[in-house]
């Protein structure tokens, strides 16, 4: 089984921590089929962590994990902070396959959406 | 004439101010024929501030302006604060048509992408 973890830094406003719950929501209906299940984990400020959303997933029965980091920007976070989280799971679970994909400002397809966002008004 | 401002947060680290001014130089590139230029304006902690960006648009011949809000969120920065920066600019040039688009978090394309980074290594 497949799953797909979204993480984001998490907020100290509950609406930004749902938008990105929707997000996920939106996702697994998007990737049915490609993904069994999809869920969301948090740097900090909200629940769960992203130790806990990928070992959820693990339990649920996931031996492949796709990491979507939902940043704009390459910083600490990104480069540091998210990596380290996941290789905490690494170490107690080296039996499952944990991939971290690009975050959204490093993704190929990001200038073609703010070209279309800039364009149709 | 018509510009673009690509409009973040800014950061402390000036790295990340630097990948948003290189992408408005790429959406400048993409955008040729559209928008006559694209510059990039920070709410906080880089220069210039927003007004101030969109003042250089307007002073280079602009009177068309387009607004693209680089966040994530739809928090306050993107409800309340850059559109109170861009009132700004209104008061004191109610001649030129300044738009705000969606946020990146709000863009009718982004699930598209997240798959498309979901399902491609």
């Amino acid at each position: 089984m497949k799953a797909l973890v979204l993480v984001a830094h998490g907020s100290r406003r509950n609406a930004s921590n749902d938008e990105v719950r929707a997000l996920s929501k939106e996702l697994s209906e998007s990737l049915e089929g490609a993904f069994d299940f999809v869920n969301a984990g948090f740097l900090e400020l909200a629940e769960p962590s992203i130790p806990d959303a990928i070992l959820d997933s693990i339990k649920e029965g996931a031996q492949d994990v796709v990491v979507l980091p939902y940043f704009l920007s390459a910083g600490r976070h990104v480069v540091e902070d998210v990596p380290a989280e996941v290789d905490k799971v690494r170490e107690v679970r080296p039996d499952v396959n944990i991939d971290i994909r690009n975050h959204v400002g490093g993704m190929p397809g990001l200038v073609s959406l703010l070209c279309e966002a800039a364009l149709k008004p």
